[in-house]
């Protein structure tokens, strides 16, 4: 049997058709067209999944059910999206609205669970019954697997770990509340830490890599320049290091997984990121005489939204 | 059937027999003279536990199972109490040692987890699947129940989220971190934060409560003194139901249990702790359009540490 993944993005919806190990044997993907009705979305996406079918040679009764991750919160059990802010949806109903087009199962979940179930049936936590995949990007994602299976709350709501303060009245986030991870520990976050620390001084080589236009900045930069020695750099990445440990310590003083997965685009930054990480976590964790949490690099890319969606129907 | 549940606290050793429901039928405790060596404080847990089965008219054969709640990191795979500050217990083979007294199955766990065991069957949370207790006392406490089980980690010791930090650089914790939840939120925390009030206004009520010695400050002097008006006590209680309120949304956040528990001294303030701290709570979460969690007050007061012990064998 082979499960579809359809991975909703504000850009792109990409799909795939997955198998039980959870590896991808054909894909596709299509603009969203973000600014248009749901019901529009919702037909193309289920007429890329009755495309990809075809195009492998595959009948409805190949696919054993249709997964979608999407941003915001979901709400399996109802097959109701609740809320996804860059997508402007509000309360839609997509189990019904691709089933309208497809008479098989339908299961959708929040992206950022979507990719921590990958890495746990594919990639960087295939090992481990209890995993939580952190997505340092834009902002602080989080999904959190136990026994194996997404856990994310009575209401579908929860795994918001990026969404945990840890600076009361700290920075202002998007969210509403001050303080939270995210506003400390995401991609955007590092590029505005960056961004003031360049400022303050002008000879740091985060202003050569730039040619003089901060509005270039990229989280990349900033470790490209503490790599090389630059002090300011350096100074932004420890401490930038230190706001993403800082939460980390708490997710393993919080849940003990076995594996703690980092992913995004920060996770690029491979041991030169986790390094350091790991000192941090590990001098500060509450249990200092127990077995500890591995953290290490996701592994499953950009493939990560089809084939935890996919997976949710296993 | 019937389970058999010891308490094991720094000054007294509480135990007792306790049916399929959660009902104590018989209990009993001894004093623990805690500067004793493991072996004999453990042989004085088994020698209570006898005595109990005795008392009642019981033997082994009635009895499924000893349960242990500790405080301190407890290895329930291996039966071991991996460390306990407050005993001075460090790898101590606690299975082991009751067997050598008893031939029936041991279980071990730290006393917070046992307590959320026990709102759990029989208590504040029976109604929920998923549900997180948290006692405001000496430290901040806090049990995790997933699907009606405890959940702890892979090694046992996770579910600390009083060691959660909610001010990166924040005040000392004793885990040798700073800004930890417990620093801001436990009973401890808000006789310091009285304290220092009362210190800086003279006048306030709460240096009449103590009749002027602040050494006899206890947790429910700056809410009796709130209840009757005094301005400085209810700044103080304001700003402690905040600190308490950030840790439980965070709480929400990550997990989205359906029932949260409060316990411990502070608890005993019931609706003037519980209304504000609500309203703080739900103006807070990320998640506003979705069922909201419950909060509550504990409902087994001192048997649940017996309770939720002898739970562990059900």
């Amino acid at each position: 049997m082979y499960y579809i993944g359809i991975d909703l993005g504000g850009t792109n919806i990409a799909a795939g058709i997955v198998d039980e190990k959870g590896t991808v044997i054909r894909k596709d993907s299509i603009p969203t067209f973000r600014e248009r009705e749901y019901p529009e979305i919702l037909k193309d996406m289920a007429m890329l999944a009755l495309k990809l079918i075809e195009d492998e040679g595959l009948s409805l009764e190949d696919i054993k059910s249709i997964g979608i991750g999407s941003p915001g919160i979901a709400d399996n059990k109802n097959g109701i999206l609740i809320y996804a802010n860059n997508l402007k949806f509000r309360n839609v109903p997509m189990r019904e609205e691709i089933q309208k087009y497809i008479d098989l199962p339908v299961y959708i979940e929040n992206d950022a669970n979507c990719a921590a179930l990958a890495e746990s049936v594919a990639g960087a936590a295939k090992d481990a019954e209890h995993s939580i995949t952190i997505t340092l990007g834009t902002g602080v994602g989080s999904g959190v697997i136990i026994n194996k299976r997404l856990y994310s709350g009575f209401n579908g709501a929860g795994a918001e770990i990026g969404h945990m303060t840890i600076i009361v009245d700290g920075k202002q986030c998007t969210c509403g509340r001050r303080g939270c991870w995210e506003v400390y520990a995401s991609a955007t976050a590092l590029i505005e830490q960056a961004k003031e620390a360049a400022k303050s001084n002008p000879d740091s080589m985060i202003n050569k890599l730039v040619e003089g236009d901060l509005s270039r900045l990229n989280a990349k930069i900033p470790f490209d320049a503490a790599r090389q020695g630059d002090k300011t750099a350096e100074t932004v990445v420890k401490r930038y290091i230190k706001y993403i440990g800082e939460g980390i310590t708490n997710v393993i003083n919080i849940f003990y997984p076995q594996v703690i997965v980092i992913g995004g685009g920060i996770s690029k930054e491979g041991e030169y990121l986790l390094k350091p990480l790991r000192q941090y976590v590990y001098d500060n964790v509450y249990a200092k005489d127990v077995q500890q949490t591995d953290i290490r690099i996701a592994e499953m890319g950009n493939d990560a939204g089809i084939v935890g969606a996919a997976m949710l129907g296993r």
